[in-house]
């Protein structure tokens, strides 16, 4: 995937949804999971198998439903039938009741729909600990299952009902030539274990076979939802789900053509932070290899103190580059060049002599971009962070589960 | 070292410090490097050279003191007959400059003395990337060395000069037999590299050679300095010094005695970490080895979110338990026991029916121990943290360099 980032693309108008790929219907509704009385139980069934690919969370921890999706999406070799999702509760840490109750919603809509039940896949997000309240949720894929419909309000209905503690809602499409890709998702920073995080399904009618989508989706990933970086915790629960219609042929450079869809998606979860201003994006160049780049820009992005100082405005050299001297691995730190908004603010081991207020002033923006350039080699990365401010600590610390 | 955490020792009131320590003289003096007007340049300087080792930050951007003491200790193996500080200004990336300053203000305490230069050490702690005031300094020098004072007045003076965001003055000493502890530092958690972080003094009248404190001196601290961690940075100008006036024979576990003076000392400085209202002790067991232990802790400890949810009281069992699951190197995560204030929260894979409202209370205290137990192998370790409240983000988003 290339780097730097690209232009922003020129996104299609969110008046098309999944729902807008031809084959598709979805539905989203109340089945009481969530105290809000919020839609939570949303279901996409599509008229034929679709191919698809997935990645799930690395959590030790991962939840039941991620890894009753595993074990489908192997035994079906890549074929989507229908995907049954809800939020409210994230069937996490629910020993061997959860693994039975996912195992039953995906029977539940695989009868319905009439496909086996391994081309049926979840997803489950919220509250970790609770079992799941089988009751609600069979009547609440019941009523899902009766209101399936293609028109783009169902698909914003499916939309709704994977929300949390999102402060909006998250969707992209793009035009492909003849083809649309079109995707939602989930997720205020990738920071609340307890509301089991982030979900991000993207489809397409680009004729993509399985194994396309599959080889291609670590490196859509590594750009966009493996690039949002914000409290170093991967959640019980991610999963980011692509699938093709196959409908139109794909140009050779699809991967790159769906790729800033991904990355829309992403920098709004990274947008949606809990209480975060503004995104900023960390771009690496120069570092030993890839791996190194990596390393340095995870370091920089986690940091408490470099975060509070992107709140405050803060052109703060001396945080951003003591993190990356932090960094066992690099060979010439008096190489390390320091750009924050296009301004320099450290060279040669000094801070050079950047007007304070214009860097200030230039950090008020909603997207930020940090240049870390070192002379290690050729290896670049980019990350993405949300800032933290006042409003974070008050969420994170007075929310109590 | 001892893990997990001895009982708190008995320490010797607070009326001993450094100056107690037969042989050594101190001052602290206002050189104008402080806007506040505070104590700025302090000077210890001892009757006859005392064994000294120390060890420094890592961080490739190690200020030119840093680098100046190193090459110093080098030189004399470990002998010290002064110790010459400044707070106000860290003299951190200022280029070749900075290393003549460094250098000079070394040279001018030497000749006054009347020892080799490589006999006298030096620390600065302050902003970074200005150049030192080099005639305040001077003037600062010849003001200290004037008022060199045996009484725990001065003593007090030399600490107040270290001093740069703390809240409080830090020391501790402990009798050991006949002989004496006594321990000063600075430092407001590991967390402000503008106002260069952390500076320890230890110092004892038992009599120790140079390369037993040098091989003692990574034992102690990773225990104690090493074992703070809040932002993952570690400043320019971290350093650790430990001396012997050599006047009681010493006990065969001296280190043993020696480190719960430099833990006490530690565990002011995460209290002191901006805004904090406790310190959480994370304490890993059943870890593969104490790598992987620390791996683990680091993890937890470095977590924003665990951070806030322990300032917010809140028993979060899946944030804990979250990060540790993020730690590829575990074996078996589902063997995961998570202990917090002496309660169980969490189990074979499942929260335990703990009492929420309990267990909030129990963590409403300075002192907070956060068990996480794997059955992994032997390995242990213990990190020190401090939590993240709203004064963290006041302090360090409206703080401007």
């Amino acid at each position: 995937m290339s780097i730097p980032v690209p232009p922003v693309p020129q996104f299609a108008p969110v008046e098309l949804t999944l729902t807008s790929l031809k084959g598709l219907r979805a539905s989203g509704v109340r089945a009481g999971l969530k105290a809000s009385g919020n839609p939570d139980i949303g279901l996409l069934v599509a008229d034929a198998p679709l191919a698809v690919a997935a990645i799930f969370t690395q959590n030790h921890f991962a939840a039941a439903p991620v890894l009753r999706s595993k074990q489908h999406l192997e035994r079906s070799k890549g074929q989507l039938r229908a995907l049954i999702i809800n939020s409210g509760n994230a069937n996490a840490c629910t020993g061997e009741q959860g693994d039975k109750d996912a195992l039953e919603m995906t029977e539940r809509v695989a009868k319905a729909v009439g496909c086996p039940v391994e081309q049926v896949l979840i997803c489950s997000t919220g509250v970790i600990g609770q079992k799941l309240p089988m009751e609600k949720v069979r009547t609440g894929i019941d009523a899902a299952l009766a209101e399936l419909s293609n028109d783009v309000e169902a698909g914003r209905r499916f939309l709704s009902a994977i929300m949390t503690t999102d402060a909006f809602a998250k969707e992209a499409c793009a035009r492909v030539g003849e083809g649309l890709v079109a995707g939602i998702c989930k997720g205020a920073g990738m920071i609340e274990p307890n509301m089991a995080t982030m979900l991000a399904f993207m489809g397409t009618d680009l004729d993509l076979r399985a194994e396309q989508l599959k080889r291609a989706l670590p490196l859509i990933a590594s750009t966009s939802f493996n690039a949002v970086h914000v409290d170093t915790h991967t959640s019980t629960n991610d999963t980011f789900l692509l699938f093709s219609t196959r409908q139109h042929k794909a140009p050779a450079d699809w991967s790159r053509q769906l790729e800033p869809v991904a990355r829309r998606l992403s920098w709004l979860i990274a947008r949606d932070g809990e209480g975060a201003t503004k995104v900023t994006t960390i771009e690496v160049t120069g570092a030993a290899n890839d791996d190194a780049a990596r390393a340095i820009a995870k370091h920089v992005a986690a940091s408490a103190l470099v975060r509070t100082a992107l709140f405050g405005n803060d052109p703060n050299w001396g945080r951003f580059t003591s993190q990356v001297g932090n960094v066992r691995e690099i060979k010439h730190p008096k190489a390390l060049r320091c750009v924050l908004q296009g301004i320099e603010v450290f060279t040669r081991g000094e801070p050079t002599a950047f007007d304070r207020a214009a860097a200030a002033k230039a950090m008020a923006q909603e997207d930020v971009k940090l240049e870390l350039q070192l002379n290690d080699g050729p290896g670049r990365a980019m990350l993405m962070t949300s800032d933290l401010g006042y409003r974070y600590v008050q969420v994170n610390a007075e929310y109590t589960t």
